[in-house]
C-alpha cells in the first residue's frame, strides 16, 4: 500500500467507475475447460464409428460389464496411481461415485464398520480448507459434521489431522484433493501421504476420499508423480483405508467423460455388491471411445500437454496482474497445475470484494464457498477460476478484481 | 397329454438324450437386444460428429444442465406419456433413477412424507407377480417388505391392491411395468390406470413406480397408447403419486442409452434438490446423439417398427413350438410387445425344468426369479427371453425346453 490511503482510495474509486461504465459481463466462477481445450478432444465426437464397437470381444452396444472395460482399467490405472485390477470404471461423474460411496457408508457402512454410519450418534469428516465446495455439499447433505483442518502447500496440517483422528471415534474420513488441490493448488508430499496412510485412527472404518481430479493436469511443470495412496495404505496395513477417485472430465469432455474408482479388493467387492443393484453397468461405448482415442498412457500425457499450453498463459496473466497490483493487499497461490487460484484478502473483505466485483459485471465464486457450511471464518478467501474465459477476458476480470480488492481494503483502512 | 404316460416318458427321455448329445450352449436368460437390433442404431456411433456438439446454444461438451437437454425432453416426452416440462433426463440407466429414488425415499422421504421411510418401523411395497427381478432386488436391498399381488392381462388385481393400500399405512408404493410387462406381456387397461391413480391409500406419501420400459416396444400390434398415469393422477388429485421411468436402452443401445423420469413439478423439484449434490448433470453428448439420430417422434416409432420386424418371428416361433408341444402341459403368455414370454408349468416343476434344461446346455432364467425373494409359491413360472439369440437358436432352445417340461411333468405323474 502506498503512504496516502485517501489519495489511493479516490484513485481506485475513479478506476472503479471507469470499469463500471464498460458494462462488463465476465464469469470467473466455474472450473470449466475452455472451448479451445474441449476442441482438443473433438475427434472423439465421431468415435467409435459404425464398425468398431467391440472391445476384446465385448459388444459395447449391449448390456453387461458392471465395472467397465478391462482395456480402460489398464489404460487409466496410472491416473489413480493404481493397478488395473484395483480399478472400477463408472459413469460420467466421479462426483457421483464419491456421493454414492458416502451415501452407502451412511446406509450400510463400509468394510469393517460395526454398523451403518447413519446409525452412529455422530459422524464427522476432516476437511482440509480451503477446499472444494461440492465435497462439502455432499457431507452437509448427509448430515456429516465437517471439521476444518488447515491446508498447506504440501497437504493438510498433519499434526492436527493425526491428533484428531486418534482421539475422536466419530471421525470416519477425510476429503483430499491431493494434487493441485481445489482451490489452493497444493500438492501432497510423499511424507504427508505416508502419514495419512499409516496414522492411527480411533474409528475402525476410517476412509480417505482421495479426489485425484487433477492428477495429470500440470501446466507449469513437468508431470509430477505423487506417492500412490493405495500402495502406502497397503504398506501400512490399512489397505481398505484408501478410496481413490478420478475422471476424464477435464481431460476429454466435461460431464461427458468417464469416472474411476480405485480401491482394495475388499472395498471393490463391497462397492460392486451394492452397485449391481443400482445399475447393469456404465456406458461402455463412452468408455470405448476413450480407449480408442488415447490408446496409450503416453498419449494421455501428450494430450494434457496441449491443455497446459492453453491454460498456462491464463494463470501466468493472473499472477502477473496480482503481482503488479496486489502486493501488500492480498496473498494468492501460484499453482503449477489444476484449475484454480486461491486468493486471500485482508480478513473481513472477501464478501465485500465479491460484491464490488459483481457491481462491475465480474462474477466470482461466492465468498465462503471454499469452506464447510460456506463459512470462511476470516472472510478472506476468494476462489478464482481462470480456465473458461479467453485470455483477454481473464486479464480484464483480474484488473477489475484488483481494483475491487484495493477499494475494499482502503474502505476498511481507518 | 396322451393316454399313456409311460410310453410318453420313454419317448421324451429318448429325445432328451439325443438333444444332450448335441452339446448345445444356448442362453435364453437375458432380455438383451440382438446384434441385428443394435445394428439399427449404428449410425449413432459416429454422432454427434466433430462440429455439431451444440444444442440450442448449449455446448454439450462442457459442464452444466442438471436435468439434460430441452430438445430431448420434448422429443421423448411421449415415451412417458408426459409433457416436456415433466421430464428429467438421466444417465445410461433408468434402473439407477429408480434405485436412487427409492434410496432417497428411505434416507430423506418423498414430497409429503412425515419422515424418511427408513425411519418407519415397517415399509412395504406391492409387487405385481410375476414381475421384474431387478425391481425386487432394489426393494430387498433396502429392506422394504414385498407383498405380491397377482398380475392379470390388464394389470394387477385391483380389488386386492385397493384393499391393501387402504388398510396398511406401511405400504408406500407399487412397482408396475404397465406395458408389455416383464415377463407376462400384460398391458394395463385405462380403467386399471384410473383406479391406481384415484384409489385411497392409508400412506400419505404413496408412490407408483411406473417402469414404462417397453412403451414403444410393440411387435405384434400397432403402437397402442395407454392412459397417461401422470394425467390420471393429476385428475384424481394425486399429482405427486406418479413416478414414470423409461429409457432408450432397448431403442438404441442397451446400457448406452439415456434414461427418463417424468413426474409432477413438486417431485421433480425434490428430486433435483438431491440430484444436484450427486452430479453436475448427465452426459449431454449422449443425449444430443439421441436427439440428432431421431429428430422426431415419428422416427422413433418407425425405428421401433424395424425392431418389431426382428423380434416378431422369434416370439411367433416360441408360440408355435409351445402350441404344438405343450398343450396340456403348460400355459404361456402371447405378448404383443416387450421382451419376454411367461410360462407356467404344472405346480412344483419350474426348478426341475430349469435344471433339466441346463443339462441340455440351455440356460434359462433361474426359477423363482420373477417373484419377490426369488420364491415362486407354486414353483411353476419360467421367464423366457427370446430376443438375443438368432431365430434358429431360439427354436432349438424351445424344442429342448418342451422336452424338459414334458419330462418333468411325466416324472411327476403317478
Amino acid at each position: 500500500m502506498s503512504s496516502n490511503p485517501l489519495t489511493d482510495k479516490s484513485q481506485e474509486l475513479e478506476k472503479f467507475k471507469k470499469i463500471k461504465d464498460k458494462s462488463l459481463t465476465l464469469d470467473m466462477t466455474r472450473g470449466k475447460p475452455s472451448k479451445a481445450q474441449l476442441d482438443l478432444a473433438n475427434p472423439m465426437l465421431s468415435l467409435p464409428g459404425p464398425k468398431n464397437f467391440q472391445d476384446q470381444g465385448v459388444d459395447c452396444r449391449n448390456y453387461g460389464g458392471l465395472d467397465g472395460l478391462e482395456s480402460a482399467k489398464k489404460l487409466f490405472a496410472p491416473l489413480c496411481d493404481a493397478k488395473p485390477e484395483q480399478m472400477l470404471i463408472g459413469g460420467n461423474a466421479s462426483l457421483s461415485l464419491m456421493h454414492d460411496s458416502i451415501w452407502r457408508a451412511m446406509s450400510f457402512g463400509v468394510v469393517g464398520s460395526r454398523k451403518p454410519w447413519g446409525q452412529e450418534s455422530r459422524v464427522a469428516f476432516l476437511c482440509p480448507v480451503p477446499g472444494y465446495d461440492r465435497h462439502f455439499s455432499i457431507l452437509e447433505h448427509f448430515g456429516i459434521e465437517m471439521i476444518p483442518v488447515p491446508l498447506f502447500d504440501d497437504g493438510p496440517d498433519m499434526a492436527m489431522v493425526e491428533a484428531k483422528v486418534q482421539e475422536d471415534e466419530a471421525i470416519k474420513g477425510i476429503f483430499c484433493v491431493p494434487k493441485y488441490s481445489n482451490p489452493t493448488g497444493s500438492v501432497y508430499s510423499d511424507s504427508v501421504i505416508e502419514r495419512l496412510a499409516s496414522m492411527k485412527t480411533k474409528a475402525v472404518d476410517f476412509r480417505i476420499y482421495w479426489d485425484n481430479a487433477y492428477s495429470v493436469h500440470s501446466f507449469a511443470e513437468a508431470p509430477r508423480p505423487i506417492a500412490s495412496l493405495l500402495d502406502a495404505c497397503k504398506k501400512a496395513g490399512h489397505e481398505d483405508r484408501a478410496l481413490v477417485f478420478a475422471s476424464s472430465s477435464k481431460i476429454t469432455f466435461a460431464g461427458a467423460g468417464i469416472s474411476f474408482l480405485a480401491a482394495s479388493a475388499a472395498n471393490l467387492s463391497d462397492f460392486k455388491k451394492h452397485l449391481q443393484i443400482q445399475t447393469i453397468g456404465p456406458d461402455k461405448l463412452n468408455i470405448l471411445r476413450h480407449v480408442q482415442f488415447f490408446k496409450t498412457w503416453d498419449q494421455v500425457l501428450s494430450h494434457m500437454n496441449r491443455h497446459a499450453e492453453i491454460l498456462a498463459p491464463k494463470f501466468k496473466a493472473v499472477d502477473a496482474i496480482f503481482s503488479r497490483e496486489l502486493t501488500g493487499y492480498a496473498e494468492w497461490s501460484r499453482p503449477k497445475g489444476g484449475y484454480f487460484v486461491s486468493l486471500n484478502t485482508k480478513p473481513g473483505l472477501a464478501k465485500r470484494v465479491v460484491s464490488l466485483a459483481a457491481e462491475l459485471g465480474v462474477k466470482l465464486t461466492a465468498a465462503g464457498a471454499t469452506f464447510p457450511y460456506k463459512k470462511d471464518p476470516h472472510d478472506q478467501n476468494i476462489r478464482i477460476a481462470p480456465s473458461l474465459p479467453p485470455l483477454s477476458e481473464v486479464e480484464e476480470a483480474m484488473e477489475a478484481l484488483c481494483v475491487c480488492i484495493k477499494l475494499a481494503t482502503l474502505e476498511q483502512t481507518p
